[in-house]
């Protein structure tokens, strides 16, 4: 099985696998599909750290794993934030939620990991974070068998802080490659209006998929929107959607 | 008690408890939640000092304990403009109510504390503003046993100036860190449109939420309105509200 | 008195004493708060000039002093133009209108000011010219017993020229700390559009009042608009206010 | 017939032909004048890949030859996708359909091409990519005679990232020098928004055709629309075009 | 007379003496007041080198002396074109109207002035140029008792090509006092939009009144449009008002 | 003859001589004024090559002579594109029309002129450029007695690459130069929107008159539009005209 992470899938990929989201099926066709990256960028306060913990949840109650790399936010608080929707990981922290608290190490300075192997001594090193990643992905198929390996990223804005267009091209290319072989979903979180327009469009133009939220200004009362802007191999609808935030999560008002 | 200033509460946060601000109750569930560092953005002239003023007073009124970071007006002046509402801050001090001058520091180059130990000698040095907040923080909890700790910055556009981008992450993800662990509420007072527009929106991802104060034209007249942009774990109004500076303070017009 | 100058009145300000423009105090309470730095930024052409002399005449009338700093007109002619609207400087020159004629000093390279001992090499120095503002207030503290000192800048935009971000903020608050402590009004007239955006927005949160000039243009023509956008401690009118430029002065059309 | 590639052409050309596209003839009388280069430009999503492997497709069922440099797409995926489609490329890898697949090469550091000779190590090397594309014309021409060869690039932009505005000038008047030659037809992929608008214009300035791909919101709901901008020596509607992405590919809504 | 060039008339200005333009003296209460510099702005091809050559015939036939200082046409086409409109400028050549063909000089290395003493051997050299225009005034003013003297620059943009911010506005602060102390009026061109915004809003702070040409398209037609913005101790027309080329020079459409 | 080039005129030119364009002379009186240059300025794909080949072709039909500077499309495919619409150039070349095929020359290495003493290694030393110009123009005079001699450069833009402002401005003023001394039309292509706004400008305030070209959005449709923006000693229409590229070149829509 590991032997494969590395190994190219060369014959042709026929059917497209989907993975459910909890929260936009309805849009895409059932699922983003297997092997595929997605950006979720949206405006602050627009629900984004929601709609990442609804479908890591929804990821954990089908029995799938997953990898979530909390840069901005601390594994306690991602937890404690997730409870007030009723979604509750803490069985499943140790068993098949392996989270990388970055944030936490790079605040406190000393590295507190689910998982000991993986250290990131700088979240802005990119090289360093991919082989994390890599090394946890192996990590996972060596003990586990597990159906589907979902991750998130939480968000990508401090990694971007001195990492040059280059650099972050190469990145978001080397993490495609690796969930488009191992037939992974990653989630990508992403502030928009901190990086600069090109650096947006280049990242837009990389990933597979674009999920966006938006917080949009009508007759002097911000509504909140969903738009999926493209998916990867996906027919789906191109409207802005709205939505509201329950105290069950995101629920789209269609 | 004072040990757990830096202890972790691994114990995961189920309720959220509100501290009310006097001003902006009726919108936001009756108050900001505990642990939450909350930026003020706003035009100038809008009326931000008030809002922190009664913020302030609302505080000391319910017997809780407030800091003041005191970075572009002096706390002779501070104190004077918080009478012309009714609002009388000397009583408080150096009894519950904890001023750092800094800008009387700044200007005349002698440090006049309401507590010795806090010195300031640079504003930019966000590393040493940090720290003479987690002394105070000590010194408080060591001297007292509140029922509350807030605290406000007045305003951070002086400590940017020399500042770079990933300094001012730095700076408010370490606030936001010891406001978290220590259940206290930071109100964050910021002058639009100095900072870049990326700068702004980082903040304001950074945040926990974020009240926004500006003057509208509207028939060649500005009228004044308010609205919270966001707020953490809190379901709250979403539009713009129009308020007045009347003798009493900031009052909405709901 | 003298002595007052740099000695703290720590004692809280209850009461706001109030000195007449002669233009515009029908808009905010009967006139400026003593006390306080307000800033005339407005349109090239837009009569800013004008809005300075017939405040600083009608000044001299009441008997206050005046200290006018001229640095981008002569006081020739800033003297010539004021005859044009029959406020006659020429009584007060020495008397109690003091001129530091920084402009003719810059361009003909000999100093020739009203009082002697204010030299101002450099007008970019803003830390010399604070020092001259500071000498000259002394001097006219020792020399005679004025109910009220007023003074003006016309105008900042040289100042600024070579003046990076945070030097004009210490510059302005250096002034501002000035004008609280010995309750003196200044205007301070600057060009709207030479200096970035970030720069006027810096100026306009320093200050305690704002006023705005504008040549709007309505129908294919310019139409002359003033505006308070703020002013401390005043409840103000917030419209813009056309006003004509007539042969005694502007003269708000209300 | 080799010679025939750096020879020049000197007599007049005087009849148009023309390479149908399978997509867009009836907008541009029946196919693209042999010897162009033709820009696609379009955002993120907007179906620019598909565009891509259908025109391939199409080149390749009439029994022309056909050149992929495939950029920032494996020759892996490349092939995939376009099965979605029901374009089977496979039975002409290696046969017809030359593929130089420099993401692959760029992203595992080994190069895998269809052909041996083309080897380039650095994609930004403008120089290389130019001789690595004349080597493969060369090639196809010493063992084939094509009835025609055309090309495609997918996509520009990684190729721009370290490359300057007159390196990228230099580029594609080499190519396009090369096209206009040997008669062939190159279609460039290109992502808006991510180089800056002056470097846009540049490359839309040198092609001889230009068609643009947009997802444009329309009611809160984004349409896809398609426009031929320009092309050389074909009389061509100027209108957007809306299209869908059916299961056999784009289709216009004509 | 001469020594009184430079020196300072104090005694105060209480009179307006104005000179007539021949253009637009119906909107300027009849002329520019003397002692003044004024900007005419506009859009390329908007009639700027007709209205300064119609101004300067007007002064030439009222027996004023001119100055011309000519930095982007030569001497021989100013005086060609100026023939299309039947003013001829032979006559008055080594007379009255001085001409200093910096042009020329630029363009052939040799200089060919009307008068030997002034030579400008690089125009961007600001401090040479005031000087230039200092010299020709005291040229004129010993030889002959001219009534009047008035001046041109066509145009300042090559001008400003190499020179900063602060030596420009040094070198109109230094036109300006050898104009208001000599009653001169000089009248400077200047091509709008070719300079950056920041610098036109400076040059036209500084000046005493300005002047703007445009070409405003209405209806997908382009009309010429002029407008006094502001001018020094005058009333004046604020509306756009058109205008027409026609032969016999500028004609307003009132 | 020859030495009539760089001699002066100074003789006053009194009559204004015309060039018909074959294109767009009922909007400027008959034709463009002999000793003139003409920006020819438009998006890219609206026609500018088509414009000048039809110039050229009228001019050589009238007998006059013709020089083409060549930057960015070979003389073969000038040629070649001219014989769409009917314009035959081969019997003109080494006769009347003197091509410098700089693209072929810049591309290959080698150069091939159609007079060998033209030499131009460096497209953007703009000095050797003008040297070749001034080269040309006297190997026609002193060969030829030509009625008349025209010029176009195809395009500018490849030549402002390396080449700043200042440089820019000297070029073009000794382009004017020459075209004026010696009655001249040059007729100059540039891509809009490639240059900075303000470099655009500049070009714009140099030469003698400006057409520009044109593809504006109606309805979601593109149309051709063309206007003379302004043209010295002409009166011309203001409008944007339509126009249409038929078989036999542009055709106004009037």
């Amino acid at each position: 099985m590991i032997q494969n992470l590395f190994e190219v899938h060369e014959e042709v990929e026929r059917r497209v696998e989907r993975v459910p989201t909890g929260i936009i099926d309805d849009l895409i066709m059932g699922g983003i599909p297997k092997g595929s990256v997605v950006l979720l960028i949206g405006d602050p306060k627009s629900g984004k750290t929601t709609f990442i913990s609804q479908f890591i949840h929804t990821q954990l109650t089908m029995g799938y794993s997953a990898i979530g790399i909390l840069v901005d936010i601390s594994r306690y608080e991602f937890v404690s934030n997730a409870l007030d929707f009723g979604w509750d990981f803490m069985p499943y922290l140790e068993e098949n939620f392996f989270v990388l608290d970055a944030y936490t190490q790079r605040l406190r300075g000393t590295p507190r990991f689910s998982f000991d192997e993986a250290v990131v001594t700088d979240i802005t090193d990119t090289t360093q974070l991919i082989d994390a990643i890599k090394d946890v992905t192996l990590k996972i198929l060596s003990e586990k068998n597990p159906p589907m390996i979902t991750g998130v990223i939480s968000s990508l804005t401090p990694i971007f802080f001195e990492t040059d267009k280059k650099q972050i091209y190469k990145f978001l290319e080397d993490l495609k490659e690796l969930a488009h072989r191992n037939k992974q979903v990653w989630l990508l979180e992403m502030n928009s209006g901190i990086e600069e327009p090109h650096v947006e469009m280049m990242v837009k133009a990389i990933v597979d998929g674009i999920i966006e939220m938006r917080l949009i200004e009508e007759n002097m009362t911000l509504r909140r929107y969903l738009r999926v802007y493209g998916m990867r191999r996906t027919k789906h609808v191109l409207s802005w959607v709205p939505y509201e935030i329950t105290e069950s999560g995101i629920r789209l008002q269609v």
